[in-house]
């Protein structure tokens, strides 16, 4: 009976491109919290930072809000696989929706450029996993050319019904503040997440009154093609959520910056670790890197005071730290194992 | 303003032994899924299995709802050091909780006994890890010694708010069923969990009426000192979160049983991996190994016809697979890297 319970087509049937006859497909998506910052925000003289940690879907990221619509349309429309191209969390997620509901998963990833946890999981949820010698977007290029194979439903962000389920992320911002925020800051790889939310909270804005938040999208320094204005050949950075050279949603990203009066910026990877690393050591979120580039945009707009405390600022965080445990450990040390005296334990409390 | 923002404190205050003054400390715990099984349950002849995943806590497991209340205790009590000793779910939560507060978290981990995850998360939230060669019991032992030095608050399962904060487990089961199911299965390590959601839905009971679950505990066959009915000085198991000996709520565990008219069985390692694989593959729900283990016996028990398809059955998932990336990748081969073509991809869609 609680909200808390459905999923997120039961709750939000009503703004979604789906009937009655479409299948309730849910692992329990959406619904995720939207936490106070405790010290972040301070620091920076702001007082009403919120962080939505997406990272607590089921799957450990975003992707399993548009994946649960889109594997409902699939059923619907009769497929037996999902496909996609991923660098990582979509593969992720589309195979855990694929196993609750006995369709098979083909995911394609880039050798290399996929962190260790996300492709385990793929493998875990019984995915058939390929991994070509190629880049994330020649792989995306790739799969598009199968999608008309009778049976086969493409999931990727190209997918419409993937963006149109991310869109619930805005609207739960809004029930949770009671109001649109005033900014919004967001990782952007391939686009969709940015279009998405921009939608969403769009079509509350329409609906209900308001006003929409300035959009901020965050890319990395080294994939950072809406900030170049053309296609990246060979995209680095740290964080390989957001690993993209060209992305597919292009357009609907530049939309949502330009109609919110927001920006699209580029932060270094050194910015996006220092951010990952406060999360967890100040506000005791663990993330994954893509997911620190939003955070690392705001401290940089906030340093340079263009960004101030007249209104709620959100930032999106798209994945959870536990999907890449390279970058969780870098620069750590596990300790030696010492001897269990209660001196050793008063030396450690200090 | 909706309840799915709230902690667990601010949402069930008036049932948890906290004041106005008491801080409303939270990481966004609680109000996790409770999802309809879509395969496994059916495969047995149990149309209304559901599953509550515990592993969407921020932190990854339950230990999160207990440690809301203990860290928001602990701050109200002046402490500046929370202190545990831990398998590893309880240190990755005491030291999310302290680094949103800013304290200081210690916790002492028996040298090998940990997922590397679990290790990994408190390192990253900035804890003070101290790896001791001794088992989990002997740790235990040893930070109860210290735990009245001024500005420390112990906050292991012997913490009274701990299993307080854990009982709204059973609190959400109740909201989002509509009624307590008939039975419940939830491993069973220190015995604390099963001690505060056999509190949680006696609690609503007295308040409420209606009538409380059997409760189900399994411990793993190498670690079932509640099943022999004595300690275990060296408990083994691969599912390390429930690899404890002597437990320290004991007697809560066997009341839960007693007064519930329940079991407490061991399950064998094979079992629990099966157990975990079928979750993963079958629901999409990715599990640590300990958390497949209440699954397990509910198998056993449904095939041995001890469990019918007469009310709704609850299996607590306490923590997620991306907790232990090891167990994950178990018996998996990461695929090698092959050429980007159309013929390959055909062939891998079969």
């Amino acid at each position: 009976m609680a909200a808390m319970s459905a999923g997120i087509i039961e709750r939000y049937a009503a703004h979604l491109p789906v009937t009655a006859a479409t299948p309730r497909v849910t692992l329990g998506e959406g619904s995720t919290p939207l936490v106070r910052s405790s010290r972040i925000g301070p620091s920076v003289g702001l007082e009403q930072l919120y962080f939505k940690y997406e990272g607590l879907n089921p799957s450990g990221s975003f992707k399993d809000r548009g994946m649960a619509v889109a594997t409902a349309k699939a059923l619907e429309a009769g497929a037996q696989t999902l496909l996609c191209a991923s660098t990582g969390n979509t593969s992720a997620s589309a195979s855990a929706y694929a196993a609750c509901c006995g369709l098979r998963a083909v995911v394609v990833v880039p050798a290399g450029g996929v962190a260790t946890g996300k492709l385990a999981q793929a493998l875990a949820y019984g995915a058939t996993v390929v991994t070509v010698k190629s880049s994330f977007d020649a792989a995306l290029k790739l799969v598009r050319q199968l999608a008309d194979q009778p049976g086969v439903a493409l999931v990727n962000s190209v997918n419409p019904f993937r963006i149109e389920g991310q869109k619930t992320g805005a609207f739960e911002i809004v029930e949770q503040l009671g109001r649109a925020p005033a900014q919004l800051f967001i990782p952007v790889g391939n686009g969709g997440n940015i279009t998405a939310y921009w939608r969403g909270f769009g079509e509350l804005v329409m609906t209900a009154g308001g006003s929409a938040p300035r959009m901020h999208g965050a890319q990395a320094e080294g994939a950072a093609p809406l900030v170049r204005g053309r296609p990246v050949t060979r995209p680095r950075t740290v964080a390989s959520a957001i690993r993209i050279g060209n992305p597919a949603s292009w357009a609907g990203a530049v939309a949502a910056r330009d109609e919110s009066g927001g920006t699209i910026e580029a932060v270094s990877d050194a910015e996006i670790m220092a951010a990952h690393r406060r999360l967890a050591r100040e506000e005791g979120l663990l993330v994954e890197p893509a997911s620190a580039a939003g955070v690392a945009l705001l401290l940089r707009k906030a340093k340079a005071r263009q960004v101030t405390d007249e209104g709620t600022v959100v930032c999106v965080l798209t994945g959870h730290g536990l999907k890449d445990p390279q970058a969780l450990t870098r620069g750590l040390r596990i300790p030696r194992p010492v001897a269990p005296t209660l001196a050793t334990l008063r030396r450690a409390i200090g």
